[in-house]
């Protein structure tokens, strides 16, 4: 093997791993955000977020699907979602954090939606044409995310006394999570380098003045750094992503191979 | 097949079905029990119910491995914990239900407690041999099992103000799950006049008179009977049975057939 197929290869088998990163943070909130369907608040809002979760799901599925074609080893985007342990899933760890009450689902989805937005307007300038096609999909839903939790930010943050208590309870709770977002490793930086990844530390400052926009008006505080978690971008995860995995994936493994 | 053989197969395919029925009311109340590991309200208590938990298992192992035993096709103890589906499962619902908190799991444990207290006195006279050691040794563990949640009960029943509460919520909440607990249908009669299971039927004024016993010094008051769950010797189960499976089963599942 030539040095250039070596590093062809090699290249191939990151863009594989980054898809199977982008589609476990995919899955993962989608995961979670339809856990709330039957228990939202109201029946609208039920159904919105089961579109919500959907619409990740969804996307889950163009990010795994691309990366089962991509992969020559007969892979398919059921392997990827479902035959996959904890330790190999890559997923961010602010999207597996359990849902919470509905303010704590709420600041979650504002802060990975907002990221979202910043996150695939840049993905649309990758050079790979697939993930440019994903990203103008995604975007599209990802507008619409914005403007949910946008809007319920503001209401539930400059709503009544308890409402405004426990979105900031949210807010201080997540916020450790979310610096892990803004950080590349070695894997994403050989995509960077060859055009096909985003690198999310350049997107920390626009999505920072977002989020701080609505806090102002929604009358929320972004707490100090003082802690943040990572890991899961290396497979370490809390105690929760075992959970939602034997839920997720006890169907088909319980009837592995079964189709329909 | 003469009448004769044809009855002895069928017999003894009953004697399966029961012992599996004995051994969904062990593994499932057990699991719940240990879902309290790590989470008990002070560190001996926290062991003890390990121990009950692990008491629990164990008997669930007993019988579905005299049930192994008399499969002729092989089956294991496994087989039956781990790759039946909910609507395989005849465990009374009672063991299902949530563990709720401490007065909660106190309450099923006082009343499940009993029963086997009565049960396992009258399981001692089957015809079945093997069945007849699993009572003698499961006697001796539900004696110190009825110990323990009859000193519970009796330490929370006549506590505070806010554990007489909770006590009383539970008992209120679980006492229409007890009814099943007294009812016998065709596959248990026929066993029952073989000489092999017990007639639950006969063992419900022993129990009430436990109960009433340590309601009383407890401060507890049994409800009216105005209401009554039944199904899970026929498979029709709450919705708690299927979300405690996803965990149980999971590892079991996701390596099929591994041994260690």
């Amino acid at each position: 093997m030539t040095q250039s197929t070596q590093n062809k290869v090699d290249s191939k088998q990151d863009l594989i791993n980054y898809l199977v990163r982008l589609g476990d943070d995919s899955i993962v909130l989608g995961h979670r955000v339809s856990e709330w369907v039957s228990n939202g608040p109201f029946l609208e809002e039920d159904i919105a977020l089961g579109n919500v979760a959907l619409d990740y799901i969804g996307r889950a599925r163009l990010f795994y699907g691309h990366a089962a074609t991509l992969s020559e080893d007969g892979k398919t985007e059921d392997d990827f979602a479902f035959l996959r342990d904890e330790r190999e899933f890559e997923n961010y760890l602010i999207n597996e954090l359990p849902r919470g009450d509905f303010a704590y689902t709420i600041v979650r989805q504002l802060l990975v939606d907002l990221y979202n937005k910043h996150h695939l307007q840049a993905l649309k300038s990758s050079t790979d044409e697939t993930l440019v096609a994903i990203a103008e999909k995604a975007s599209k839903e990802t507008s619409y995310h914005c403007r949910r939790s946008t809007s319920w930010a503001l209401r539930l943050g400059d709503g009544t006394q308890e409402s405004k208590r426990r979105m900031q309870l949210a807010v201080d709770d997540i916020w450790g999570y979310s610096h892990e977002l803004f950080e590349v490793d070695a894997l994403e930086q050989r995509l960077i380098d060859a055009g096909i990844a985003v690198d999310c530390e350049q997107l920390k400052q626009q999505w920072l003045a977002d989020v701080e926009e609505v806090f102002e008006e929604a009358g929320l505080t972004i707490p100090e750094a003082t802690w943040a978690v990572r890991g899961g971008r290396k497979g370490y995860h809390t105690e929760h992503l075992g959970h939602l995995l034997t839920q997720m994936q006890f169907v088909h493994r319980s009837f592995p191979g079964a189709t329909w």
